[in-house]
């Protein structure tokens, strides 16, 4: 399952480089018995089964060393874009993918993993939810992207969703490109860009918007009421 | 990339029987030129490329049908396990994955694409955002977790973070399992289990916890000030 599409476009370029590396650890290899059993049924009953604390910590403590250990579990902390860039700035990372109900408490408290949320979804195992981790960190290291990062403008970066984006054509089924992005007037299609973005936020995503400070003025525009388009 | 780490396990398994299938669709045989460009600088400057609204417009419109259309973007909205419910109850859907800079947004508008973010981060492109989505939704479809399932009381069914799990042995590195779960008294497990639920929420997503309403008695058991453990 590892590196599956991380071994391929930017982030697989870079893996075959040398700029990041992955070991996968199958947890099986740590069971005790011979049909290789990691789990078992819930105490106080219930659907599922759940991955014994045991075998678990036999393959964090494993690999553990300095950095830091995550387990991808939709109880932890939703993934932000900080996080990441701590992430991609420090030494690597352990992530821990669960399968079935859940992984016994007991592991978790005592190798202090950091439950790590990707989003507020059900996956069938952390195995997508790791993908997103390494996709959203490989990314940031240097090289990787080459000079494509367009750093402040990206979207969370400075506390926005992204302004709406135009290309080639000209005209497109009689829709013609803003004329002010063809204005070649910078300071007119930078106000432009940042007015669009905080009206998309403020409609979409008012929790962004409310925790949102522009970095110059220290003021916000005042956005439209909330609307779409 | 696909269907990449979705070809294995239980996943794999249900597109191998044709529980659902999947087609991969590649813009790029959708551009006229002979280098098959999809992307163009992007109008009024700025880092990265954007892709051309005509050549995805053709990509688009080639592969719709009556599915919902959704557009993989950290601009769009939070997707949620609700409507990971309703794309497995409905006919599929066509996910379209943005590299680059981002999409021009006229396709956007004129193909009513249905912006969707999986999390607050960014991503080298849209496919790990999809592998996402189709993992969430496969695993809901008829047959393929067989009976894994345990519906109300996985997180967020219930508006919830799921509670602690423990499994044998029963006692672990001197942390036994809590004793209400090993008594056999149905009622006081799922006290505790909703107890500890509710806790975590309020610790960790304060925002989760003042959208829940218990679903029967109508009122949260006031919870401990928000602390970890």
């Amino acid at each position: 399952m590892f590196p599956g599409p991380l071994g391929l476009a930017l982030a697989g370029r870079a893996l075959a480089s040398g700029t990041w590396s992955l070991d996968a650890v199958n947890i099986r290899d740590f069971a005790t018995d011979r049909h290789r059993t990691v789990d078992d049924t819930p105490a106080g009953g219930g659907a599922g089964m759940v991955m014994r604390a045991d075998i678990v910590a036999k393959a964090v403590d494993h690999v553990s060393d300095d950095r830091p250990r995550l387990l991808m579990s939709p109880r932890g902390r939703p993934l932000t874009q900080a996080r990441v860039r701590e992430l991609a700035e420090g030494p690597g990372a352990i992530l821990l993918c669960g399968r079935f109900e859940g992984i016994d408490q007991r592991v978790i408290d005592s190798r202090a993993l950091e439950e790590v949320s990707v989003g507020d979804y059900i996956l069938s195992g952390g195995e997508a939810a790791a993908h997103i981790v390494l996709d959203a960190v490989v990314r940031l290291l240097p090289g990787v992207m080459g000079n494509v990062l367009s750093g402040d403008e990206e979207s969370f970066e400075n506390g926005l969703l992204e302004h709406p984006h135009y290309t080639r054509p000209a005209e497109f089924e009689g829709m013609p490109i803003p004329a002010v992005l063809t204005s070649g007037d910078h300071a007119k299609i930078a106000a432009w860009r940042r007015c669009k973005a905080e009206q998309l936020t403020a409609a979409r995503r008012p929790d962004l918007y409310a925790a949102y400070t522009p970095p110059k003025t220290g003021k916000k525009t005042k956005p439209k009421p909330p609307q779409e388009g």
